[in-house]
């Protein structure tokens, strides 16, 4: 098996993904894309800055939305289970001659900043401002009544090394796809919450963040977002889907905001939390991975991603052919 | 508008389309599709011959698989009001000099074999044999939970011609699509029974018959369908959807059976039996009318039907292209 | 079988039921009720009076809330198929010395205002304003995103009585509940449009209606209203269900709106066109053909209903029970 | 706050809830319940014994159904993290003069069995046999497609004791009800694995087991199988619901087996794996949180459990009354 072995005991323990910062050149059409559309909820803006929640979220954020120049991705955050998992994660940082600095950050305690040896900008943190919980609060329900964060996708150079990397720091491989001849990993998924993944990585030309994901309750919700997307100005903003993944077994759309940033929109993959659960291998040769119901996906999914800030990604030595649809 | 008023008063009042005669070159690879795969239930069969209704259906059968050597439509069926309008539509047909014959129909009272003007096979009767109603049975549901036959759709190489002579004997268009040059029509939705059609015209080489449509409860069943299809060795199968239809706003899937023959899962359209009701217009070069998301349909989608017994098609000189899937 | 034959050639072709005049003593309240929580759509609105539609509808009103002192029913509306139909009906009602009175309405071409051998008034008309589509305006959905109006069930207290004159006038018995010993009707679903019911009688003191019903999509929208009402401060609005009906088969739930008119949600029965269609009969004893799943209505649903315009109520003579809640 | 803060660092890591043991009478009427009905799938089967497993489980059973002359409840089982936890395990049982013994069960490597404070019978283990994936045969989904076990919920006779000592073994409180007179809990939700609950305790005679949750996809496969099981001669088994809960926010079924055992069918709650995730405080008094709807439970629902294996329960003695159906 190409994965590494999971790491029982890691370093510092992540409780699961977090938040995005997403820098967005149009900050009121991002609102209209984000809030209107999507159905997210505010918890504080000002003229330069929008904090999201989902509806089942009670931290303060999943997403801040930043004018900026130019749309890239600022920072990915996760949240850590205990104050000294924090400490022991600078260390680790720290130990491999990768950037540590403690930054303030509004509406978040003791927050560390680094960067994954191939610079995707990450940050760290236990305490978040807690919110009283919506979930009950049906009127607020909007658009594709997204419930929480679940995962971030991101193009990587090296597969193999950032699963390396990962796993090290405890994240759980669920699912990967790998490349026959040369039995590299052209793509794995990995969690640290109990769901198919926390985070995933595919080949290409990286690191870039492919997408960010959020939950919703059933494939319904994803047919009315559709059902809205296509009637109010944004269907174009429709790139894939819907569809089943054949990995992870969830109902998926892939949807682009205005400035390019892709979301996808996902449900129904399964519990994950057993340390003893079996990856799943997938062939790259295989069309159900991506969609077990054949269709294969764009070119533009395959390609287009969103930078992050201060990096530039480098191509992939693996040169492998994903099926893309003609 | 390039559609003809409704006739108010037809020649004969068709009640609804009925059924349709499918020849199968192998009964029991069409067996298993049909009954195990989709769910419609077996009323009688014998080596060369299967009845089969949908869950709420009364009456003995909405499709016949006849074993044959070439995989073609025996005939399409529609059940009228009352025994008067049987002879009214035996003259009808006389009158214009198309065939009349009382044909034997095991499990259906007297019915009249003829044809449409372009050679469609049609039959009419009023009595089938009705049966107990299954449709609380829920053990028998099965497959994509069909409930009834909901429409044909035929390729005609003279949608204008085939919607006068169809519209004549009380069809009445709810949505059509027109090409902007040449003002003719390129596809149009008439129905009897108060839904989006009965019948629909698609332009192109003609009749053939593009498909038989079945209603099912919700877009998550077809959603079940697409997943066993795909894990059960019909992924090659499903040809088209899932999505929203611009025209009729109903969910869709398109799947062709093992000889080729193309059916369409429905759900979800709107109720049209205001004698009144405006047709809807759509332009040919809007891709939402297809595919509400923006989708397009694949080539074989557009090209590819099912002959009609005894009948050559023509192409057609309407030449406008659709939008095809690259 | 206790109903009668159907009858093929009515004296006057009723299309469907249309609208519903509610006379209610706080308007505002009721906007509430049936704009920001049902979700139908305002078409004309004044100080005293707010016709509604819902999403499907072309014609200008299926709900009329008129404000007044005391709540009641100012009428039930019904589609004929053509203008010579109107003039059959009031042959038809002159001749039973039931009042015939041609009235102007707001938005409705000649109409016919007259009542039933019970005093329940009915207006008959062939033209309403026809408005746009908005079916695919997908940002107007709101609430239980009703579709159509579906049915009135009315209280009588002949219910063998009211099922004869119905059926004079066209409308087909689909189901029916029957007490066993006196071989009397319990109640009856009658239908016009091609569905269960366009109307349908239950044997109390009447004629009183019991309540007015709405299509939606799935039960996933009867879910979603539940949890917005009972989030929202209508917890209490809430009667009985969700559930399957074993008449009709259709999934429920009846709500109450401020001033006690009873509203039912309604989807998934099944098409009734066939006019050799089969009424299935129920005995009063079976718990199952109220709902499928056993559960017995409460005694409010058996009891309470909207008084008529102009017409006090009589007591019936059928005295067998329902099964009640306890 | 009457609930204990979470233990961040329990004396031993329990990953889930994992299995129960079922007690029958008629092994076969429990076998059609279960895998018939319910949809459960038998991965071993003799003559005694039957263990099932839901569809995305890749363990060995999540149920085992014993023949025996007595319905009740064998034991619960619990997965642990990693082998030295099974050891730590039985330090913290033998510690408080619990039982302690190491037993051989099929399929499951070594087992710590022992019981709570109150009798309850408990086992806990590491590794059981893992089988192939068969999430993705959708041929094999039947009945309510049950996906996991999602929680086990108890009767106690003293739920501030119960919280207390599941709460040092590392189960957090998500929801809890309190008696507003007395400030005791009566009822409390707590979790393992990151959904509201693992385990649940409410007040009444105990220790008995009130029931056994399964997960399935959404509110519509619950409705799938009130009609099924209202029309294979189950009708008596549906229990409650379907409904919403205002504790846990999740859509719900009881039905019961033929021995009187309770299953909850059961989706959609939330996500819970931040460890400073806020309990949230529902009143006795308060009749939405049992349904949000407004609905009370029967009189049996708050009676009615199984007993554990040679423990006879004891009366609580908080005697407030919870709300029971009229």
């Amino acid at each position: 098996m190409p994965v590494p072995a999971p790491t029982l005991y890691p370093p510092f323990n992540i409780v699961r993904l977090s938040h995005v910062e997403y820098r967005v050149t149009d900050l009121a059409a991002s609102r209209a894309f984000y809030v209107d559309t999507l159905g997210l909820q505010v918890t504080t803006e000002d003229n330069d800055r929008i904090y999201l929640r989902a509806m089942e979220e009670r931290g303060h954020h999943c997403i801040v939305l930043v004018q900026a120049d130019v749309a890239e991705v600022g920072v990915l955050g996760f949240k850590l289970y205990d104050e000294p998992d924090l400490d022991r994660a600078a260390d680790f940082f720290a130990q491999r001659d990768l950037p540590v600095e403690w930054v303030e950050r509004p509406h978040m305690g003791r927050t560390l900043r680094t960067r994954d040896p191939w610079g995707i900008p990450l940050e760290f943190y236990v305490k978040m401002d807690r919110l009283e919980p919506i979930h009950q609060k049906y009127r607020l329900y909007n658009g594709v009544k997204p419930l929480r964060i679940d995962h971030f996708n991101m193009f990587s150079s090296d597969v193999d090394a950032s699963v390396a990397f990962y796993s090290e720091i405890g994240f759980r491989v669920t699912e990967y796809t790998e490349d026959d001849e040369s039995k590299r990993l052209w793509a794995a998924w990995m969690h640290r919450k109990g769901g198919v993944h926390d985070v995933a990585f595919t080949n290409g030309t990286g690191p870039r963040l492919h997408h960010t994901a959020f939950w919703v309750p059933t494939p319904l919700n994803i047919i009315d977002l559709l059902d809205l997307m296509s009637t109010t100005g944004y269907v174009a903003n429709i790139e894939r889907g819907p569809g089943r993944h054949g990995i992870s077994n969830a109902f998926f759309l892939y949807v682009r905001d205005p400035d390019g940033h892709r979301i996808e929109i996902y449900c129904s993959d399964y519990q994950t939390v057993d340390p003893d659960l079996e990856p799943i291998r997938w062939s790259l040769t295989d069309p159900q991975r991506q969609t077990l119901w054949g269709a294969p996906a764009p070119r533009s999914w395959f390609e287009e991603g969103s930078l992050f800030e201060g990096i530039t990604p480098k191509e992939s030595a693996l040169k492998a052919q994903p099926i893309i649809a003609p």
